[in-house]
C-alpha cells in the first residue's frame, strides 16, 4: 500500500487490513474538506516562503480540479492507497512530480485530519442548522393553526389541566431553541482552527498560522498545539452532546405522537399512506415512522456516551484510537436529518382531532379553573381546593368549559413571536456567511 | 404527614416513605431558592390584584426572616413534613394565619420547585465558574513559568517531538476556554424563568411572568408552559453535559500527572506530604490525589448518561422521576469543585524536573527538526524524511538539540495573551451581576 | 491520622479529608466482612507456621468479639483512623499488644478489601435472591388467579389481540427468572476468592490460598494474583450488569402499569392510600410509588456504564481509582430491594378490572382469531387474511368473543409449572448453604 | 414494495424508505436462520394438522434449495422486497404457488425475527467461543514460555512488586475464564424458543411449540408469550453485556501492551511489520493495532447502553424501535472477533525482554521481600516494615534478587491447569453439539 511513511519493511497484510479498514469507507466524506485545507496550507506556505508562488498556483489549479472531480463524481480510495491525505498526494504527484510531495511541509496527516474534521463538522452543522430551521417554522405554523384545539394535560400520566395542540406543537418548537442555544456553542468549539499544530507539537517552520484561520473562514485559532491536538475527539463528543440534546427533543415528540395515535387517546391520526400494517393482523395502523424516530433518537443519544469511553483515560497526545470516533458520528447527522425530515412531512399529514375537551370523561380537568374561580372571589387557595376537592369526592362537581388562561405562554397567549426572536437571535448569529466567504474566495480562481 | 395535597385518606407509611426519602435528603439545597422565588412570586400576585400590599408586606417580612435563619442556622423538615415547600408555606401559616395559605396561589408545587431547581443551578454555575477561572489561572501562570522546560511530546506513547511544560499547562488551561463556552451555553438554557407555568398547562390567574422574570433576574421566560414544564429534566442534562466536559479535561490532566510521576517518566514530583504511601510497600509514595481526580472525573462523565435514561421516552408533562434526577446531580457541583481545588493545590506543590531533554535518549525527538531544516534549505519534504529515516535506521543520525518554533500556540510562542482573551471574553459573558442586583433587592426590606 | 503506611512526614489535611471521606461513609458496610477475612486468614497463618496457635485463638476470640459488637452496636471508624481495616487492627492492637499487629502478616490492603469486597457482595447477593423469589412467586399466584382476566394486547401501542392479566403477570415472572440467571453467572464471578495476591503480586510468604477458599466457602480461586487485583472493578461491573437486568424488568413493569392507571387504559386501580394528590388539582390520584420505581430502576440502570467509565484504559495494577466504585455501587442492593419490595406490595392492592373485552371498542382484537378460524377450515393464510381486512375497511366486521388459545405459554395454558420449575433449577443453585456453614463454622468458637 | 401486509392504500415513497432501509442492509444476515425457522415451524404445522404432508415436504425442499443457493451465492433483498421474510416467501410461492402462502399460517413476523435473532446470536456466540478459546490458549502457553520472564509489578503506576509475563499473560487467560462464565449464562438466556409466541399473545392455532423448541436445538421455551416478545431488547443486551465483558478485559491488555512498548518502559517490541510509521517522524514506530483494539473495545463497551437507552421506558409489547437495535450489535461480532484474531497474531510474534528486573532502578521492588524474610525472623510485620522504610529513606536498603513465591497463583506457580480446568469447563458446557445435531437433521433431507 502507498503510504506517506513507508519503510523498507513492509507491514504485514492483516495489520494493514486492520488498520485502514474504517478509514477507506468514511474518508470519502472528508475529501472535499482536505483540499480546502490543502489550498489554505500552500497559500500560507508560499507566504512565509515554504513554497515558491508558481509552485503555489500550479498546486491551487490541480486541487481545484480534484475538488471539481469529487463534487461530480465523488470520491473513492484507489486500491492500495492508505487514505484520504495520501490519494490526493498521490494524485497531485502523478500531474506535478516533485512539486506535489511539497505540499505536506509543514504539517503532519494529524492536524491535516483534524483541520478536515473540523470542515466537515461545521459544514454538516450549517445543514443541521437550516433542517432545524424549517422544522422550528413547521411546528410555529402548527402552533398557530391549533391555538384553539384544546386537549387534555397530562401529569403522571393522569388528566390534569385543559391543555391544547398549541401549546403542544409551540412547545417543541421552544425545545428546539435551547437546542439551538447549544448547539450554537458547540460550533464555536469547532469553528477554531487547529492546522500548523501538526503532529501536537507545532513545527519548527515558520508557519502563519493566523492567515490559515482567516483563509479557512475560521472564528479563532486552537492556539495552543498540544491543546489543538487534544481537542481531538473532545470536539466530536461536545458535537455530539449537541446532537443528542436535538435527538432528544425528537424522541419525546415521537414518544407523545405514538401515545396520542393510541385508539384510547386517539388525538392525532395519519393518513394510511404513512401508516404501516402487520403481517397477522389486518386491522392495524401503525406508527412506525415515529417509533423509528424514537428509537434513531435514543441510538444518536448513546453516541456521547460511546465517544467518552473511547477517549477517557488517555494520556495527552495522539493515539489512534481517535480514528474510530468518526465511525458511528459521521453518519449521525445524516441520520438526524432524516428524522427531522421525516417529523416534517409527517405533520404536513398529522391530522388533530377536534373539540376533544366536550367529552365529559375530561370535566375534572377544569377542577383547578373552578378552584381559582373561587380564590379571585376572595377564598384562600387552601379552602377553596379543599371545597372542590370535595365536590369531587361526592360526585357534586359542576364546572364550565370556558378557559380565560391570559399570561405569557398559557393556551390563550402562545407567544409566539417570543419563542420566534429567540431562535432567529440563535440562527442568526452563526456566521455561516463569513464561511461562504472565506472558502468561496479560496476556491476561486487566484 | 402534613401534606398540600392532603386527603381523607392516610398514605400508607411504606408509600410515604418510598416517596418522600429522597427529597427529604436534597431539599435543604433548595431551601433558600424557594424562598426567592416564592418573594417574586408574592410581589407579583400583590401587582396583579390577587393578593393585598398588605399582605405581600406581611409575607414578605416573614419569608425574609426564614431566609435569615436558614442562612445562618441551616435548614432542615421537621418530622411529618413532606417537602420544601409544604415546609415554608408550614412555618408562614404558624406565623401568619390564613394569609400564609395564599402564598400558593396561581402556582404548582411543579413551577414552584422548576424555578428553585434552576436558581439552585445558576448559583452553582457561578460558583463553579469562580473556581474555573482561578484554576485557570494557575494554570496560565505555571504555562508561563516553565516555558522553557522543555519535555518529551508523544503520539502513540511513543516519542515524537520535543514539548514543554509551557505547553502542557497551558493546553489544559485553553481546553477550560473551551469548557467554559460550552457551560456558558448552559447556563442561559438554565437562567429561563419557568415560573407561572403550574402544573405544566399555565394558570387561570391573570399573572404576570414578566415582572418575575426581571425581579428573579433571569435573562428570559421559558414562554411556553409545556416547554417549561419538558425544560425539567432537560435543564439537568444539559448542565451535567457541561460538568462533564469539565471533568473530561481535569480526568486527563490527572492521568497525565500520574503517568508523568511513574519512575520511568519521573518529569513531575510532589513533596511527601501530598502522597500517600502502602501497608506494604515501605517504597511507595503514590499519587493518590490525581487518581481520585481521575476516577470522580470519570464518575461526573456518566452522569449525563444517568439523566437520559431516566428521561428518554418518556412523554411530554410531569412524572414522579424527575424528582429524582436531582440525587446524584446536585451533589455533583461539589464534587466537581473539590476536584478543582485539590488540582490547584497539587499544582502549587508540583516540582518539575528540568532539562529532561538533555538525556540523549530522547534524541529521535529532534527527527523532525532535522528533516525540516534540509526542508528550509531546498529539499522537497518528502526526500527529507526519507533521508533522516535512513541515518536513523543505519545508527548514524545527528542533531542539535536547539529547537526554533515561533508561529502561534508552539513552544516558543505560547499565545497566552490570545488564550486568556478568550477566557475573559467566556467569564465576563456571564451576567452574575445583574442576577446579583435583581437578588439582593428582593431581599431587602420594602 | 492513624494510618497502616505512617511515614515521618504527615500528610497535608486537605489530602487527608480528600483521599479518605469517601471510604469512611462507606466502610461500616465492610466491617463485619473485614473481620471474617481476618479470621481466615490468621487460621491460615497459624497453619503455615506465621502465627503460633496461641497467638491465633487470641486474635480470633478478640476478632469475634468485634464481630459481636458491630452486629449489636453497628460500626463507625473512630476520629482520626483511616479506614475499617486500620480501625480493627487498632483495636486488636489495644487488647493484645503486639499480636495485633502480626494479623497483617502475608496480605496487603489490596487483597483484603478484595476479599470484604466479595464477601459483601456474595451476601448482598443472597439478600437479593430471596426477594427477587418472593416477588416471583407474588407474580406467579397473580397470574393464576387472573388468567381469566382478559385484556387488550398492543403493538405499536396499537390494539392488537386479546391478552390476558394472566399473562401480564406471568411475563414479568418469567422475565425475572433469566435475570436470576444472569444473577447466578455473576455470583459465580463474585464467588471467588482474591486472598493471598497481596498488592496483586502474591507473596514470598507460604500462604495457603485453598485453605481460606474453604474457610471463607468460596467456590474457587481467583489464582493469578494479577488477575486476583484484575478482578476489581471487573466483578462490581459484572454485578452492576446484573442488577441492571433486574432493574429494567422492573422499569418496564412500572411503565405498563403508570399506563395502565391512565385513564383512558384504567384496567388497573390503587386504593387511595397508595396513591398521591396534587397541590393544585384537587381531582388527581397519582401512581408515584410506581414511577418513581421506574425511575429509580433507570439510575439503576446507569451503574454500569458509571462503573465501566471509573475502569476503562487503566493498565494492569491497583489504582486509587478502584476505590469510589463502591459509592453507587453499595447502596444500589437496598434501592432496588426497595423497589422490588414496594413492588410487591402494591401488587398485594392492585385491582384489576374485570371484563374489559366485553367493550366494543375492542373488536378489532379479535380479527386474528377470525383469520385463523378460516384457515384451520381450509383457506390459505393470506387470502384469509385479506378477506377479514376487506370486511374491517367495509364496517361489516363480525366476531365471537371466546378464544381457543391452547398452545404452551397461551392464555389457555400458562405454563405456570414450567416457568416455576426453571426460576427453582436457578435459585437452587446458589450455594448459599455451602456458605453458611463455612462461615458459622469461621465464627464459632475454636 | 411487495409485502406481507399489502393494502389497497400504497405507502407514502419516503415512509417506505425510513422504515426499510435498516432491514435491507441487515437481513441477509438472517437469511439462513429465517430458513432453518421456517423449516422447523412447517414440519410442526404438519404434525398438528395445520399442513398436508405433502405441502409440508415440497415446502421443504423448496426450503433447503434456498439455504443451499444462499450459503453458496450469498442473499440479497430483489428491489421492492421489504424484508429476509417478504422475499423467501416470494420465492416459495413463485415456485409452489399457494403452497408457498401457508408457511406463515401461526405466526407473526414478529416471532419470526425473534427466533431468526436468537438462532443467529447462537451461531455468532460458538463462533466467539472457538476464537476466545483459542486465544486463551495463546496466553496460556505464552505465560508457560514466559514463566521465568521477571518484569515490575506497578500499583498507582509506581513502582510496587517483582511480577512476571508469565503473570502477565495468564493474567488475561484467568480473565477471559470469568468472561465465559458470563457469555455461557448469556447463551442460555438466548437459548429459549419464542416461536409460537406470534405478535406477542399466542396463536389460536393449536402450534405445538415444544416440538419446535427440538427440532431448532433450543434448550427450553420463552413459554410465556408475552414475555417472548419482551426478551427482543433484553436477550441482545444481555448479549452486548457479555460482548462487553470480553472488550474490558482485551481493551485493557491492549492498554498495557502501548505502555509496555513506550520507550520508557520499553518491555516488549513488535517487529517493524506489525508497527506503523509517522508522515513526518522518520524514527515512530507506532502500537497502532493495540490502539484500535483498545478503542474498538471501548466502542464495544458502549454498546450495552446503546440498547439499553433504545428500549428503556418502553410499555410491553412490540415497537418498531426494537429493529434498530441490531445495527451496532449484528457487526460488533466480527469486530470483536478481529480485535482477538489480531491480538492473537500480535501476540504469535510479540518479543518480551530479558532480566529486566537485573536493573537496579527496579531495587526497592523487592523491598516487601525483604520485611518478609525479617517477619519469617520473626518480627512484627508492622516492625519490619518500619525497619525497611528507614532503610529506604536512609539510602541504606540492601536486596537479594531471589524470589521464593510458592503459593497458589504466583510468579513461582502459576497454576495454569486450575484455570485451564476452569476453562474447558465453561466451554465444554455450551451445549453446540446438540444443536449441531438438530439442525443438520432438519436441514437433511427427509
Amino acid at each position: 500500500m502507498n503510504k506517506l511513511w513507508q519503510k523498507n519493511i513492509p507491514v504485514h497484510e492483516a495489520v494493514e487490513r486492520f488498520t485502514t479498514a474504517s478509514d477507506r469507507q468514511f474518508d470519502p466524506l472528508l475529501a472535499p474538506f482536505d483540499i480546502l485545507g490543502s489550498l489554505a496550507h500552500i497559500r500560507m506556505l508560499a507566504a512565509v516562503g515554504l513554497l515558491a508562488e508558481t509552485e503555489q498556483k500550479q498546486l491551487a489549479t490541480a486541487l481545484r480540479e480534484i475538488y471539481q472531480r469529487i463534487a461530480e463524481k465523488g470520491f473513492a480510495l484507489e486500491p492500495g492507497v492508505e487514505d484520504v491525505h495520501s490519494q490526493i498526494e498521490l494524485w497531485l504527484t502523478q500531474k506535478l512530480g516533485d512539486i506535489g510531495k511539497k505540499i505536506h511541509s509543514g504539517r503532519s496527516r494529524n492536524d491535516q485530519v483534524l483541520v478536515d474534521i473540523k470542515l466537515f463538522l461545521r459544514a454538516e452543522i450549517e445543514s443541521l442548522v437550516q433542517a432545524l430551521h424549517r422544522f422550528f417554522q413547521k411546528l410555529m405554523q402548527l402552533s398557530e393553526q391549533h391555538r384553539n384545539d384544546l386537549m387534555p394535560g397530562y401529569t403522571h400520566l393522569q388528566l390534569a389541566m385543559p391543555s391544547s395542540f398549541g401549546l403542544w406543537f409551540g412547545a417543541y418548537a421552544e425545545s428546539l431553541v435551547d437546542d439551538m442555544r447549544i448547539l450554537r456553542a458547540a460550533f464555536d468549539v469547532v469553528n477554531k482552527n487547529p492546522l500548523g499544530s501538526a503532529a501536537g507539537y507545532g513545527s519548527s517552520f515558520p508557519l502563519n498560522r493566523k492567515m490559515t484561520t482567516t483563509l479557512l473562514g475560521f472564528d479563532d485559532l486552537h492556539y495552543n498545539v498540544v491543546y489543538a491536538q487534544m481537542s481531538r475527539g473532545k470536539t466530536e463528543k461536545i458535537v455530539a452532546q449537541a446532537l443528542s440534546n436535538i435527538a432528544a427533543t425528537l424522541g419525546r415528540m415521537a414518544m407523545d405522537v405514538c401515545l396520542y395515535m393510541n385508539p384510547h387517546f386517539n388525538f392525532i391520526r395519519l393518513p394510511d399512506e404513512f401508516t404501516t400494517g402487520s403481517s397477522i393482523m389486518p386491522h392495524k395502523k401503525n406508527p412506525d415512522v415515529f417509533e423509528l424516530i424514537r428509537a434513531r433518537c435514543n441510538q444518536l443519544q448513546a453516541l456521547p456516551y460511546e465517544i467518552t469511553l473511547m477517549t477517557t483515560n488517555l494520556p495527552s497526545g495522539y493515539h489512534r484510537d481517535l480514528q474510530l470516533i468518526k465511525e458511528h458520528l459521521f453518519p449521525a447527522f445524516q441520520l438526524l436529518k432524516d428524522c427531522i425530515q421525516m417529523s416534517d412531512l409527517m405533520f404536513s399529514h398529522l391530522e388533530v382531532r377536534k373539540n376533544i375537551l366536550d367529552d365529559p370523561q375530561y370535566k375534572y380537568l377544569f377542577s383547578v379553573e373552578e378552584v381559582n374561580r373561587r380564590v379571585l372571589q376572595g377564598i384562600p387557595f387552601r379552602d377553596a381546593y379543599r371545597q372542590v376537592a370535595k365536590e369531587i369526592e361526592e360526585g357534586r362537581f359542576q364546572y364550565s368549559g370556558e378557559l380565560h388562561h391570559t399570561h405569557e405562554g398559557s393556551i390563550g397567549n402562545l407567544c409566539l413571536d417570543d419563542i420566534n426572536r429567540m431562535m432567529e437571535t440563535q440562527v442568526n448569529s452563526f456566521p455561516f456567511e463569513k464561511i461562504h466567504r472565506a472558502l468561496d474566495q479560496l476556491l476561486a480562481e487566484a
